[in-house]
């Protein structure tokens, strides 16, 4: 479970019922001071507990740096982050051992690992995971802030309530703030209220629901990513569909880019002053695998959380016949919420990777 | 430029005119007997110089293998397959260098590899680079037959003309028999026809076209992938975001799933006799970033051709001035066709490396 | 500081004196029972505070396994080991930062990671940084037993006190169980004698000796490793060279062969019933990078700890002028002791990875 | 058959009687001017048919830049040497594959890669790939010493025919230049013609000699390498132990730094002006896994080539019986003389990538 870029190496531990979860991130520069409040008013945005919306597991996602730092500054050896688990309630997952969920990990993972794969919780395909992900990402945001990249994403639709879009000429960090501001990650508040009602009654019925997020980095350098394997989406698109549940990766006018007319879609050069810019930004700033300057764009679709309350048809592996299941505990109805922070942690590591990197 | 797979390091080399491009394939098992002949007509599918509809540089793409084989036998050294570069018209692309061309790799280049970049053809960022790519995947593909795995591709939509979907509870090696059998590649030869006629339109229009492509694969293991960073998505996106001109890249339901419940999406588990099956494949053969067993279905989308014959706005890049910029020389309005093929050895690659090295 | 192995990856945090330090251990197969007690009782060789010859630190590496347990079972998920740091005496360290300890890691890490750089201990260049890497190797060596393969090693010199020789033919498992019981490592026990003998005297004299280690495994298939960089030297190498002190590594004859004739050197080969063997193994069971089926054998050099009680000659880097130094604090008189459970922890997990990866 | 540095990687192809070698450098910064004359003259070291001590194989060894180059000038595309091979008398090799050379690859590679392994002049195991090892590291040679940093080796034994070692405080360019002029290299021209006399005697005698190759590296920055396995004593010895028939690498005192005590082995340091030195540099330039400053000293052991034309034991691997074996053909007595610039090749591309990527 590693991230491997050109400088920065994240190595992911951990199940969702293990003892703890972490990260340990290799190729940091040294001399840099983490924020630890900042770091941990991120990760809060992906912790659970924040409501009925999400699972009403209680898990303070407080990172112990128990290596790599000297003080609050990085000090060149490599970073360890580790979360405690707590609060788990393993015998909820006992029986899918036998039968396993619909669009779970569960079936492949029993044929993968074998017997001694540790299905509690979801073991290290929960999204339990991705906490230690936002730790590194967080530190990656930080990063890349001082040298004037800034990150952002909001859920762009959950079911078919759309927020609007990025303006993808215009997006600044001050949509990112009017988007923290909004508390559920929304551009317009509007939109975020339909959305949460939508997650509500989709909780009602026992059911989930789907959604997109879209993200967006400013004050990126001309130049980074490269031909072929080095292209810039094969990075970005690699660490967001690292994410579960992610179903869809689109840069810029994405999947509508291939209903438009070259004429249609090819962005003129500009000038702006001295710098070279785009009068439109189909491409979501990105060309030939490399940024051109402008915002960088683009839209992860999340599928909907597969577990819902309603009886599922399925299998009982060790008999080998069809049964009916019906699956307890404590799920979110959608994860798109929670996805936002993770999309972004995932955003900073590949371009923090990149611009160290480059 | 280098695919770096989990026992496969594919390392591609060349510029649109240069002497020659290729591949280095190190890590292929000993002991395969490459076919030649079905080599090189997968390589002809990609080939340009096949009717107007493609540009009119007329090449070969017939690889030597300098190395790797014993006969027709790989021997466990690292196979190099050399295509030698021809009929190139590089006086074609000195303007460039000046006057970037909108939604190229131009600009980027420029800024990123200083004035020794080799623009000539689009360099290292041609489509051409993709010729080794299909040399290195088209063995693939035959080592992959040899172990019950069969991949194919066809063009979903050109424009708003779109195929039939691949089903994807029943895609075969039949289907993938029919869309070779059709010439230009779709499942319904009308739709293929009428997306025919749009291209030929851009072309007129000196315009060009987007579409999308949808792959599939049959015969794959339960368990292939693995948890967050080593999810298969994540490499299969990574491959085909590699290929230029993609903007979105979509396994199964893909962004529709995101506005669907869970309850609608959720695949069932059955018994197909002594065989763990899924009664819907809204996943696309894959969850929790491994494969089910069932088929294995994404999309691509491809953005319009940006070389187009109307004149642009565009920056002299010496000047720093707007300009006007004429594109003139040999361009596909689609580059999708082409791309079919290439979808497949990226897929193959992907799905080879991931078996090798389980 | 990560071991990148065709299968494995092990990534190494911490620093001397930090909360803690550990191993994440990625690629290990699920389903293997780690035996604690025998983990622990291989992790107690390396581990500090076993009498007069070593520094009087007081550490009880016990590794806590966070992750990737499933009771005592590997389940696929990476495992990560994490011991605390206790016992340390920071103080120690402050003044190296201004004037660096001849022959330690201080001044070039000093300009390597600027302020910050974390002194105390040494930081992540200590040698308790090599706990973990045998927390990894121990399970490595654990895995290899029941694939038929081990690894022994023992101390072939200190100063000029030497050990006989592994015979290159017959070493076997039996030698290894002598090596445990003799306490000393090393076959003879009389040559273990004289060598605490010559510590005892260096210690004595505030000063520090050097030795070597050989190391021995057996049970090895034919024709792991490969041509050039994939041959297995390199690997086995450069794990040897990561561990701190190292300033040699020879294989078979070694730096000897370079004096002898092919007609001496050249290993012939005979039949051993059904089984290819060769009549001598100057080789030390390595030809073309490759194992030969025949125990593969080698040295490596330790330099003297350069920690010393005598007044040396520094400068001071804030002054930029020189200046004397004495260091005080607890250190090995010599290294080599504990070190041959390191050399025997990174072979393991080379040759694990290799076995894996072939 | 790769070389994956931080930022380099170079990927080795072919065999020894395939149709070519090469290399794919893939990382190299744009905009640098490659002189090839001196990339040719610093080939030409390497390559046979240099009079009678070294094997009658004539063969230019040009490597044609297939890609990677716009003139003379890197381009940011990955660069392509293709070398073709020519003059190969393959059947000289077929019974190898039945009655294995002693001290070859022979057996263990056809273990290893069965019965389509290319025997052929040793295949991917010949010492003819480090053609494309010396292409790629001249290239490197010319861009280190652009930054100051230069390389130069020598012969430092031949049987027990030794020549002065580098003086580790004062080595210098001028050592590299005195070791060019003096054609055989050594830096005492006696030594070198004791040495060329043993050779000769070896060759009448249908034998072979070993011998070491001493190397050093000037002009490199403080602190290149780092800890545990970031070390660059690891790198270099991985490196060289990728040349084939080399037995040991050793740093500084190497070796017999296990013999010294501590007061005697550290390295005191001292002021030179504002520049922090060491009074000794028994490191050989290294503490810590990193550069002090000082010059980089190494020693690399072969072994004896192991083709001599004396009857030799060996075994009938198809009857399973014991027989007797004559190599007839042309073989270099003793590997040494074309191996210092392999081994410089080595260690350029090491220093290269390792300055690149910090």
């Amino acid at each position: 479970m590693i991230f491997r870029g050109k400088k920065l190496t994240v190595s992911i531990f951990g199940q969702s019922h293990a003892a703890a979860i972490g990260a340990v991130i290799d190729g940091l520069p040294s001399g840099f001071r983490i924020d630890r409040e900042q770091l941990q008013a991120f990760l809060n945005r992906r912790a659970p507990g924040q409501g009925r919306l999400t699972t009403a597991r209680k898990e303070a996602d407080e990172p112990e740096f128990v290596s790599g730092l000297n003080g609050d500054m990085t000090c060149g050896a490599p970073v360890c982050a580790v979360i405690r688990n707590g609060d788990t309630r393993s015998r909820d997952y006992d029986a899918f051992r036998c039968v396993p969920r619909p669009s779970h990990a569960d079936y492949p993972a029993i044929v993968k690992y074998g017997e001694s794969y540790d299905i509690r919780g979801g073991g290290p395909f929960s999204g339990r995971l991705t906490a230690p992900v936002c730790a590194a990402g967080g530190i990656a945001l930080q990063m890349l802030a001082e040298r004037g990249v800034r990150i952002g994403a909001h859920i762009a639709s959950v079911s078919n309530q759309t927020d609007r879009r990025f303006d993808p000429l215009r997006v600044s960090p001050a949509d990112f703030d009017l988007i923290a501001a909004n508390g559920f990650p929304t551009l317009s508040r509007e939109a975020g209220e339909e959305m949460m009602a939508e997650i509500e009654n989709a909780r009602r019925a026992e059911d989930s629901v789907g959604g997109t997020v879209e993200a967006a980095a400013v004050g990126l350098p001309v130049g980074l990513g490269g031909p072929l394997f080095e292209g810039l989406e094969s990075a970005l698109a690699a660490a967001c569909f690292a994410i579960p549940a992610v179903k869809g990766v689109e840069f810029g006018d994405g999947f509508f880019a291939a209903l438009l007319r070259g004429s249609q879609h090819n962005d003129a050069y500009a000038m702006d002053g001295e710098r070279v810019v785009t009068r439109t930004n189909h491409a979501g700033g990105l060309v030939g695998g490399m940024t051109t300057g402008m915002p960088l764009i683009f839209r992860v679709a999340f599928k909907p959380t597969p577990s819902i309350g309603m009886p599922q048809q399925s299998v009982n592996l060790e008999e080998g016949r069809e049964t009916e299941l019906t699956i307890r505990g404590r799920h979110d109805p959608c994860v798109v919420q929670r996805a936002v922070p993770v999309v972004e942690a995932m955003t900073a590591l590949v371009l923090l990777d990149e611009i160290l990197g480059a």
